[in-house]
């Protein structure tokens, strides 16, 4: 088959690429290694920046969004006996949105349903070609055993870390950074026991209260790498969270519930450089991984998509390369942005044994949560850059 | 001989503090290791903060400050390709002032001298006594050979981190890092090349390009731990200062001119606390140690000094303990606070050799200079913190 342009990777920056796309006038194929049913259930990022909130609203993905998602004001920044509100909102005049990544992709589903998007769910043996001339392709297996091949345009690889667009660029420059420790997180069925996400400094290790509706908790605890999420039985789950949480200071009470999903997620930084290899694009976790405490995983991939579509739509209607050909450079600059804003969070709320760090950590947080200037570098990060920055 | 307050240590701490004290009408006597020659010929720090400025003036040691100081709105920040400057000024309403602790103390030593200041210059066997009671002393072999002792009502530690101070106080906790790398610093008769500082990062290394007055510039490049200072001719000095501080670049120069100091010095984190035993106070270098990359040494022995002096006038004179009681927990607030700044200016300016590292620092370095947050961030740390903060 043929295409504008072939689109590797259906989560949420392959599809919101397409629409995008679509809102051009160009054409658009996505294929996907797993099930929609899949991708769709796939529990990721919950939290949106301002500038994702608005790009979606614009694009007309706004209306559940805007329905059940929960505007948080800003975040709580805890260490033992202190518990301090960042208002995002007074400092930076942005505010942040409490909407699963789930959703985000269910909408988008609905959406490039609902336009006839061409969209082929559980390929396998996907190859991309000749990305260094003006006619690449793709190569895949359908589901029901039959080779195919899409001719396009250009090729965008929205397939994450280990899928075959990033490894089909030649000789990148990478970077990466593993941390010497996970989180372990639940899913809880249980209404948050706080109005917004409570970041908390604790000698045992880091916790976050968050939460994915007025139903649905989701806690993290930091754990040691390798740990066997058999020996963190629910009732230890919960203890935990409790001491790191703070529940009895302050009349403040944690409730715990009915715990339905728990994993152990390693944590790491990772950019490949550059983000384009001639007819190849990479968007999203394609390009760069970001640990998850600063939130930036899923707004990094929709500002990626939301610079590349613009930059494609001229490359492929009219022939002109200026935005393509600075589409690497200037997605990076945000890139490295929240790369640095993730591991500065990270490495501010994880212990890592030294008791020099510790001092270093709370000295670090009495300071962002008291200094105006702390405060606002901290809530301009976290309640996101304007698209394009 | 009696005195009502015992000082060891006749640096800049030492004599701020009999200054201090002699103001509020209490009695000292200081005992020093070195001769007052050497005391005040050491090069040390050269950048005073607002409130040490602000402190020194409104104790009558302001006039040769005012008029030989040299005032600056802020720093210059740079990397390869690009220099930016901070006004501290319109950023945090402060500014700073170069003027080198070699000055800070001649003036304090000729102000101590004129009010009939007691001094011990070249003791020996320096030991304290007794400070768990409230009959401390201090013992001395005095340049004579003749035994000395001071009875006071309290004895304050000025003297260092290598002094007899700190280590009488009984199981202290105490926090350290040391840094992989050193500065190689010079004095050299040069007009400085700039009009403030210059802090450099650079793939081989940091550079600053610091100064002491309108004829003689002070800078340091990071050498690694161990450098043999043999190995660094004046040539090789100035060819590495050029290339790391962009010499040539956009048509700003480095003058060279004859260095007529350099040595090698190790970059270290220290804090012990509590900063009080019984009747035993320590301030300054006593206490803690910060890397020099933040200019904040001297100003930290200062406020620690501006913060005990009334303490201990309330204390001998009136017998009220509560300022003296509170100094230890509210001194450490400010130690910690700048104990994590001068790290944090450290290992952001400093290369480690890790290829990430270096573009967390890039990343971290184009955000201080280029957010207003992040730009008012380091200015209110580096301008400084009001004293009692």
């Amino acid at each position: 088959m043929r295409t504008q342009v072939a689109i590797v990777g259906a989560g949420p920056a392959g599809l919101l690429l397409s629409h995008l796309l679509d809102r051009a006038g160009v054409e658009s194929v996505i294929v996907e290694t797993r099930s929609r049913a899949y991708v769709e259930a796939r529990i990721r990022a919950g939290i949106l920046e301002q500038s994702t909130v608005d790009l979606l609203r614009g694009v007309g993905l706004g209306e559940r969004l805007d329905r059940e998602g929960d505007v948080h004001r800003g975040i709580h920044l805890q260490w033992p006996g202190e518990r301090h509100h960042l208002d995002f909102a007074d400092l930076v005049g942005r505010t942040v949105t409490v909407y699963g990544q789930t959703e985000v992709t269910k909408d988008l589903g609905r959406a490039r349903e609902a336009a006839g998007q061409r969209i082929h769910y559980e390929v396998a043996d996907t190859r991309v070609h000749d990305i260094e001339t003006d006619s690449p392709f793709v190569t895949f297996t359908g589901p029901d055993g039959r080779a195919e091949r899409i001719d396009a345009d250009v090729v965008v690889g929205c397939d994450g870390s280990f899928g075959p667009c990033r490894a089909a660029v030649p000789n990148p420059q990478t970077w990466e950074r593993t941390y010497p420790y996970s989180w372990l997180g639940v899913l809880a069925n249980v209404a948050p026991s706080t109005d917004e996400l409570i970041y908390a400094w604790h000698p045992d290790g880091f916790a976050l209260h968050s939460m994915r509706s007025a139903t649905v908790s989701r806690l993290y605890l930091q754990v040691p790498n390798g740990t066997d999420i058999a020996e963190w039985s629910d009732d230890r789950i919960w203890d935990a969270l409790a001491e790191r949480l703070g529940h009895g200071r302050d009349g403040w009470t944690l409730t715990p519930g009915p715990i339905t999903e728990k994993s152990v997620l390693p944590m790491r930084s990772f950019v490949q450089q550059p983000m384009r290899h001639g007819r190849l694009f990479l968007a999203g976790d394609a390009a760069h991984i970001v640990p998850p405490t600063g939130a930036k995983g899923l707004n990094l991939a929709v500002a990626d998509v939301a610079l590349l579509a613009p930059a494609l739509a001229a490359l492929v209607d009219d022939g002109d390369e200026k935005l393509a050909d600075a589409y690497s450079e200037t997605a990076l600059r945000r890139v490295w942005r929240c790369t640095h804003f993730s591991w500065w969070m990270t490495t501010m709320l994880h212990t890592s044994g030294d008791a020099f760090d510790a001092q270093l950590q709370l000295s670090q947080l009495r300071w962002v949560a008291t200094s105006e200037a702390g405060a606002t570098g901290l809530a301009e990060n976290y309640a996101g850059l304007p698209i394009g920055f």
